[in-house]
């Protein structure tokens, strides 16, 4: 059965304060149950409007009760309460994609979806950014999040500390189509509105745009990254 | 001065059935305006709560009456009341970017913007997508609605009576890295949720696949059509 003080546990975990305080996030959705259940991360609780097969223990609820619950206005069968995971440690030695106050959970989610997808699973975010564990990253994750380390940090310190070449998004710099990212770099990028901050710039080697037509004022911030990955991915197969 | 009949038409263009009925939609934001303004769209009325220094028109409101009409939960200073242009013919000898049943209003309104940053100015949609004059599809954009001919139409018939070599994104095929899209070419993809019909399957010249980690399940939409793009204004520089 569904309690009184879960229902109000489970929508208080929406906010990022009370994420924190519990170490809980929430897994929704049967894709996003099922690629957590071949993940490492250690479910706490399940609940589920459907039969299901596999041997972990649920408790079955009703339609209604789901939509008590849920974080999403199309609510989908599974709701699973999930441990944050203990943070490792960054490893300097690996390949990341650094975001700079990257806002948007959108965006976030889809960035460790295609990271994922181009093998980059280190990914470090600046401490202003949207936290990954929020309803709408995870959802967008669509599950590359259980294959992610991801950091929140201090990236001017991170990218001093670095021995690894480090190449970031600017609207001016070499032509992506023509770099060669090396196999053990940092890939950077700043904010879609506010670009890389003076700070960081100081700190990267290789300034890199992406050519094209010039009337457009920008490409998204996931675009963007999507971009950056794909010729990563090319250039160390 | 805004009058009620103005609200009353200026929310019912949120649908898009109004939107045909009125042959009009709504652009919003200072940014937003200022790339209207450098387009060839004909501008219907605009609404602003802050004094315009350029030489249009424009109704001064107070933020209150803006928050009434703005279809955005941060209304941001200006909306416009604009015309549909009327429909020119597709050019079938122009590269296009072909999207089927694509249903997400920011992905389209991503894909538009990212089609115009790498030259693709002709995006051909299936009947079912969703509408490119929706406010959301327009304001993620950023602009690029401006500068873009979309057409919405059967794709099978296009696609037979298209003479360009056509490029479809399948899970499975040739891997894009190593395809050389031509200049003059058709780039298909279909929905995030069911892939390419077997209808337009069979229609296509060249099954193409974005090559990456195994473990991810598939990219986003808007990010793979974007990788299609980079890939193939390298192709075509």
């Amino acid at each position: 059965m569904l309690t009184n003080n879960e229902i109000k546990l489970i929508n208080s975990l929406q906010r990022k304060k009370e994420r924190q305080k519990n170490g809980l996030f929430l897994v929704e959705g049967v894709k996003m149950y099922e690629e957590l259940i071949k993940s490492n991360f250690r479910i706490r609780k399940v609940f589920s409007t459907i039969e299901m097969s596999d041997t972990a223990e649920y408790t079955l609820i009703t339609d209604s009760q789901l939509s008590k619950i849920s974080q999403f206005s199309t609510p989908n069968q599974v709701l699973a309460l999930v441990e944050i995971p203990n943070q490792t440690v960054i490893d300097f030695n690996q390949p990341s994609l650094i975001l700079e106050d990257v806002n948007n959970p959108g965006n976030l989610g889809t960035i460790i979806r295609t990271a994922d997808w181009f093998g980059i699973n280190q990914i470090i975010c600046s401490n202003n950014s949207t936290d990954c564990f929020s309803p709408k990253v995870v959802s967008s994750t669509m599950g590359s999040i259980f294959r992610t380390n991801i950091f929140y940090t201090d990236l001017a310190k991170f990218l001093t500390e670095s021995q690894l070449p480090s190449y970031g998004a600017f609207l001016e710099g070499q032509h992506l189509q023509k770099t060669n990212l090396q196999k053990k770099c940092n890939i950077i990028l700043g904010s879609e509105s506010h670009g890389i901050s003076k700070t960081l710039e100081n700190l990267i080697d290789y300034k890199v745009t992406i050519e094209g037509n010039t009337k457009a004022e920008s490409l998204n911030l996931s675009i963007a990254a999507g971009i950056f990955c794909f010729q990563y991915f090319q250039n160390n197969r």
